[in-house]
């Protein structure tokens, strides 16, 4: 009886015997599970080099390192892609003690892009609430060597959520149910409230800027918006002319509440401030890093895989994206060691200048596949590219643009992949749910026609090339290592890291192998009229609110006064 | 029939429409709710003066401001209470700066009772590792100017708990069960192989402190052993002649891997320190704040109250032990605003050294209540004396020790009373119960007869006196304020302080009117001959164990340096 069933058996499995595929299969997850090498590329991003922010020397040593491990793997084509960002910067250290009315040492961080101390400076804090032009004012003559906090303190809220989470099957099942009110989460459907609104900070952020260098103001001070003593660090704007003229940092929640209820009950709190920060003007350039397995066919069409090689500098960018450029660098190198010659170029993208803007991404897609017209008035090309970038109509294709199959991004922590998003593009449903057959012991493999936003697939999607990224378990990274200070790699799950590279490395595999390209969306289009008209009438409508309640706030601050 | 109903009503509760009981508590809750000063006195304890360090300046002025807040309410015989404890310690401020092989600014706080290092100080950091004095021979020769770690950094888990809770009623039923096996948490049937191992590391800390100062280590690195970038802290001894000798810091968990990493990768990190911290030598006593609101009976019997004033450094000691003591106080304010005259006296205590050792009550319970003898061997004497104070025998009870009813202490953050432990005192329970009545729309009212322990009320309970903890929520006080750099006012829960302090004024009502003082537990007595021979068998045993393994261990490093 058992003799014949697996007789029978052999017999209706010789297909599989003969699937090249899942031959491949076997060998990717033999080379990914027991040969891994993601981990070690990790530290070396982390542990060997740290932080990366775009522009930075740590940067381009990350673009060089990166470079040369792609090229010792056996990638060709392999360069670094230049493209103008703006000022470099770097800091060393930082440091901000209390010194009366008690002496305790404050934990605090640069902001990236704004100026070191040159040496201990000392100066009384004072608040200072400025949103507008108006708001100014009142502060005229009075901050000379002055340390600024950026608002009041904020109460602190009890921390009910978990912090660290994988999804549980209904989760996923909710993830499956497409929202059509909710529409994409990115453009190019952008928002052009945000881009007026973007407009309106950015002109007041040049008058800030103008007005805390006349007025002499020595440090400034940010809140971190989060609690429990992590930093959440930023930068100001990095583009040259437009850099904040105070050395400034982000302090903890609680240490800024302190000094806001000191000043509260009547108390001036004073503190040293020693910075030791610069920026980099020999290069204003930034880099991506560029590399592929060439493919077999003449003038192959392009496959890409990517993350942003580029960090925040308050901790080594280890989740953030250390993480998505080993997984990415993994999957390539299993493909490259397995000796596998695709039809399709498998090209591997590390990108620079994502943290602020996407930078790298949309330039390299401008200059090689789809660019659109720049804006054409002074308020436009003031802001930073990407409140733009998705406007410019029509969009115009270049040759390669018809060679491109498909771009796979890894950006949301490491948590391992437990599907995928369409961002909306339907036709390539069924195709990835026949991807994910093979790892159904190791991903649940859903799929969403919903969308994902904030990083560099965001570029393709925008000249309607398919550009994705896989549905990741959460872990903690959004809840407290995204952006802070604690995104070093003790918080980096191996395991998940794997199962990431063996899934990523079958979906170039099959992706560079497959009988045609992926399908694509329609090619993205202007908005209607109609749309338009209700959009300009929507920012007519919040800036007569927005000037409405600055004079009310106006008429109470003088009646304040009076009394 | 609604009429009927209510007339039967009136009847049936005119023994409660006289009762003073519930008129008080009416009072009570009025007070304590309405006019609560319960936050602006914390707020003084944490934001005013600051972290409150056993034996520091700034525990000195909370013990005034304590003292003259109490007076300031009408409470009397108020005095600072002193007891010799050791040396002064505090510190301003605190930097470490990686310098090489990268440049990043670590975040670390100083070990209480470390010395500062007079200026900047570098030197390159080098891992050491030792348990016993064996160990130290491999180091000799080779620290002289180094930076030492005490031990390789760890893996980080996961944080998969959650960070704050409340009990929920399947919890506190299963509070409700006494576990035989589990005993009480603490003395008097303190384990006495706690204090032979105690013991081991005293005379281990010493040989340690010795060679450190004279291999002339310059710095000491000790990892947080909380993760996500909160800092928890510590001290080393405090006592005259056995203070460590080199500055040494706390370090977060995620720098003190990145270092050992470094070190791992086979590089050596450089790194600098500035710490300004020092000694007070100029007063050795720490100091109880004690005061009274007293019985109006001739020779009164004693209610007691209170907390342990003093905190750590590393923050503001908010909800460790501010919350206690605000409470504390904020029960005996809203007693002597409503010019309540007790029958018993309702004495007030804010404990020093408590972070230490329980010093502060337990010299106080010894030199009012109940006396043990002090040890005679040089062994035990050289001991920290909460490891010998409950072994002493027989105890010997003061005048006083028949006069006293009853002690509640608080001391586990800021969360709300949920119920009571009565540390194994069965008798205690049914009037707890009904003193938990009135308060039913407030609490649960819990009452257990486990122990818990830790705190000041052992110092009562070591001797026999009825000393009693609430229970209270957990919120996030264990995982992560406890300690740590983030015990600010900004975790603290004004409504849970509210409702704690309105319960404790309610209880200290009820004891010092209640007709008789709280019943008791039998007197502690020695552990039976049986028993102490089992111990001694035990601590032989784990003596020859530690014993064979240190050999084990040489062996193994001899093979290993000859191979």
């Amino acid at each position: 009886m058992k003799k014949i069933g697996l007789t029978i058996l052999c017999l209706s499995s010789s297909v599989a015997w003969a699937d090249s595929d899942l031959d491949m299969e076997n060998k990717i997850r033999a080379e990914g599970f027991y040969n891994s090498e993601v981990m070690h590329t990790l530290e070396q991003l982390t542990d060997g080099i740290g932080p990366r922010l775009s522009g930075s020397p740590q940067m381009k040593k990350a673009n060089e390192w990166t470079l040369n491990k792609l090229k010792s793997w056996g990638l060709k084509n392999a360069y670094l892609d230049p493209f103008e960002f703006g000022r470099g910067w770097s800091h060393d250290s930082a440091s901000i003690n209390l010194i009366s009315p008690r002496e305790v040492t404050l934990h605090g961080i640069p902001v990236a892009w704004t100026p070191g101390t040159k040496g201990e400076i000392s100066g009384d804090v004072v608040i200072f609430e400025a949103s507008s032009v108006a708001d100014l004012a009142q502060y005229k003559g009075k901050l000379q060597g002055k340390i600024i906090m950026m608002g009041d303190g904020k109460n602190i809220e009890a921390p009910e959520n978990s912090v660290f989470n994988r999804y549980d099957a209904t989760e996923l099942t909710k993830l499956k149910e497409f929202d059509v009110n909710k529409g994409p989460s990115h453009s190019p459907w952008v928002n052009a409230e945000r881009r007026d609104s973007a407009l309106q900070r950015f002109y007041f952020g040049k008058e800030l800027n103008e007005f805390l260098a006349k007025e002499k103001v020595v440090g400034v001070l940010y809140r971190s918006w989060r609690q429990g003593g992590l930093i959440n660090i930023f930068g100001r704007d990095h583009r040259v002319g437009n850099t904040f003229p105070v050395p400034a940092l982000v302090i903890e929640a609680e240490h800024y509440n302190s000094l806001s209820r000191i000043i509260d009950s009547g108390k001036t709190p004073k503190v040293t401030l020693d910075i030791d920060a610069r920026f980099h003007d020999e290069d204003r350039n930034a880099y991506n890093t560029i590399a592929e397995i060439p493919g077999s066919e003449s003038d192959p069409e392009i496959v890409m895989v990517g993350g942003h090689l580029d960090s925040w500098h308050a901790s080594d960018g280890a989740v953030d994206n250390g993480a998505g450029v080993a997984v990415a660098m993994e999957a390539v190198r299993i493909l490259a060691t397995l000796d596998f010659e695709p039809k399709r170029s498998i090209r591997i993208a590390l990108w620079s200048g994502e943290e602020q803007g996407l930078f790298g991404s949309s330039t390299y897609v401008d200059e090689h596949f789809a660019t659109r017209p720049s804006p054409t008035n002074k308020d436009e090309k003031a802001l930073p590219n990407y409140l733009w970038k998705s406007q410019g109509w029509p969009i115009e294709t270049k040759p390669a643009y018809d060679k491109f199959s498909v771009y796979f991004n890894m950006d949301n922590g490491s948590g391992r992949f437990r599907g995928i998003y369409t961002e909306g593009n339907v036709a390539a449903k069924p195709i990835f749910s026949k991807w994910f057959g093979p790892f159904s012991d190791l991903s649940a493999g859903t799929i969403t026609n919903a969308s994902t936003g904030g990083t560099d697939h965001e570029s393709f999607d925008d000249v309607g090339l398919p550009g994705f990224q896989f549905i990741q378990d959460e872990l903690d990274y959004g809840s407290r290592l995204h952006h802070t200070h604690i995104d070093s790699i003790d918080h980096v799950s191996e395991a998940d890291l794997k199962q990431a590279s063996v899934i990523l490395a079958g979906f170039l595999y099959k992706a560079s192998m497959a009988d045609e390209r992926m399908p694509r969306k329609p090619i993205p289009r202007d908005i209607s009229d109609l749309q338009k008209q209700k959009m300009q009438l929507n920012i007519e409508k919040s800036r007569v609110q927005r000037e409405k309640d600055a004079n009310k706030a106006k008429a109470i601050n003088a009646l304040m006064d009076k009394s």
